[in-house]
């Protein structure tokens, strides 16, 4: 018999572990060209030539030994160091290496500071739509989730909600920008009153609230938009970055936390990601993946790939009359459901169309379409969602 | 405030943070050529050419999007069938890929495999001296630890008191041989009675009971030594494997679990270690890694360098009086000694030798040097141990 934990764990992941096995007999049967998979954020760009050209230098450069063995569990302290000044570069802060902790990637980062963080029976605060994995995450720690309801079209934070709903058992709060599954940026004028009411409300119950910013898509924005450093306005905050979308490295693992002198606690909470990149059996970052994201500070995937997509997407399904939210970053497009959304997944599929349904991420009535995908599944998705938006017309009619 | 088990855990993990900090000190006082730091198993051989190779060959052989995005959570298939194969061609088992699940080093696997099974409460056992790191990953499944106390001077299994002690809660005993920090190898006939004690004491209170072999040193080992394949002897067997030391790869964070379809509930089983992978933060191991090891399923590093340090040692130590466990596997040197063991490591310390005690492996009375280490530092030493045996006998005397 396995944990009762992670029995209830499997029967909840199975939903899209079927969505997975069914995708792949729609292939065998209709042809892999004729489904239309939207369900996966696994980057389908290349990642910049940079990063072969960066594990052949750190090949020649580096000693074997050094470059393949245990180094401090936080990390390499030369490219812990480089990290934080393209950060002071880019956003005026003026952190260090003692500030950063290399992770293997954002999941290790967000299960590394809330063990850092968190009793059981302490509260993670999180706004509908988030990415389903973080519930898990919270149970590992036995803490509970505390969901503020979607703010329904915009998709920045409901504050008066949120200014209700904290409480002293509050210990961190998540914030996701730009936003898995919604696309949606948050203002700095979002992010100053966040700041306001977490400092307000840290004052009134006397604890201390961790801002965590999940930023795996930081660099995948759109325009000219501005995503504001959160550092910055709130000195709680814990940022949890990853290079798997920025760099298309996803499969490598290698992403960082930066934990700011400003933090409560800074020595200690410092010294805890240190000891539970340890004991979470992380032990350290990928040693060579370490040392080459630091040779590429300054790459990026390209993004006019993904704003095509966006582009394509975003119109060819708002004409058919579908209601989306306009997504300023990540490559998810967050569409209303006519009907339940379950039940929008499950006609879809008829259409060898595969979604994932709001429900996953705490907010029904929408699904998440992932558009790191070929334009080509764009184009042949477009006439089966035109399609499918007729037939559930004529059901909804009769 | 950070978490209190956080708060424990720096607070019992700071020894041996004090120590690194130490040695860095002593050597900017001594010079670094006169510290002899024997406390971390860190490899100080070079990987084997063939890695460098791999690494180029599967740049040029994959395409990128594949090689560093993601794959199923348990790794890749073909890797997890050509590791099933070069197991079934070394050690006559019946694998294939279903039983492989790639794992972030054996760290991880641990951790996986625990996450799977372990209800709060169910018992791990253990037995001394063993792996200290094994109580952290307990007490993030809130299960408890049992040691079975060390069979001195064989450091083979207690066979007695462990079936004593085996209980309705047991749900894992660990085994790992070759050991840390022993250096023993667990014969063939020692695999065959812990088999039978098992079978007989599940059979007795109707429970399943898996043996987690944590073989991150099988392939250190010395002369024609045999080290027997466990799920050949007893069907509930879970392997951890790692990298990190037959390959010194072990900042790379890399190795796999078998899951053989003998132990109970395989399918269970088998489904949580592909979860556990995925909540526990992981993921899945670092991909290109994963190609990498593929094709060096028949490298190691040079086993002759490691036995050339442990016969001087062995035989530099026992010259001067101490009493050594003869190690036929791993890195570690197991002596006996002659005042308390925290007591002797602070001794040597004056003498600018750095060495883990045995309470930290849960058996006091010893000390654990780590010779991956250049045959220079062993030179150094030896004097030194002589001083410090001198002294010791002084002490006694007066």
């Amino acid at each position: 018999m396995i944990s009762k934990k992670m029995e209830d764990f499997i029967a909840n992941g199975s939903a899209i572990r079927a969505m997975f096995e069914e995708g792949k007999q729609m292939a065998a049967i209709y042809g892999a060209e004729n489904v239309c998979d939207f369900s996966l954020g696994n980057p389908n760009l290349p990642p910049p030539d940079t990063i072969k050209k960066a594990i052949l230098e750190v090949l020649d450069e580096e000693e074997p030994v050094e470059l393949h063995g245990y180094m401090n569990n936080s990390g390499y302290e030369d490219v812990r160091e480089k990290i934080a000044r393209s950060l002071n570069d880019r956003f005026g802060t003026s952190f260090s290496q003692k500030n950063i902790v290399m992770t293997v990637g954002a999941a290790a980062g967000l299960n590394v500071a809330f063990k850092t963080l968190l009793n059981p029976g302490d509260e993670i605060m999180v706004f509908a739509p988030f990415f389903g994995e973080y519930k898990n995450y919270a149970i590992s720690c036995e803490a509970d989730i505390a969901v503020v309801p979607a703010n329904i079209p915009s998709f920045q934070p409901d504050f008066e909600s949120f200014e209700k709903m904290l409480n002293p058992k509050t210990k961190v709060v998540i914030v996701n920008t730009p936003n898995n599954p919604t696309g949606v940026v948050y203002t700095e004028e979002t992010i100053i009153k966040l700041a306001d009411i977490l400092n307000k409300k840290q004052k009134e119950f006397n604890t201390d609230i961790y801002l965590v910013s999940d930023e795996p898509y930081r660099e995948l924005v759109y325009g000219d938009i501005d995503v504001p450093y959160i550092t910055k306005y709130y000195d709680n905050t814990i940022v949890v970055y990853s290079y798997s979308k920025s760099l298309s490295l996803a499969g490598e693992r290698i992403g960082y936390l930066v934990i700011p002198e400003a933090v409560a606690d800074f020595e200690k909470v410092s010294a805890g990601a240190n000891m539970a990149t340890r004991i979470l059996g992380f032990v350290n970052a990928p040693s060579l993946m370490q040392k080459v994201v630091a040779k590429c500070l300054d790459s990026k995937v390209d993004i006019d790939f993904y704003d095509k997509n966006r582009q394509a997407l975003y119109n060819g399904l708002t004409v058919i009359g579908y209601e989306c939210t306009y997504p300023d970053g990540a490559f998810y497009l967050w569409v209303k459901t006519p009907i339940d959304d379950n039940e929008f997944v499950k006609m879809a599929r008829k259409y060898q169309i595969l979604l994932v349904p709001g429900t996953f991420f705490g907010c029904p009535g929408y699904i998440r379409i992932a558009y790191c995908i070929s334009p080509k599944t764009i184009e042949t998705a477009l006439p089966k969602f035109e399609a499918l938006m007729n037939e559930i017309k004529e059901k909804i009619k009769a």
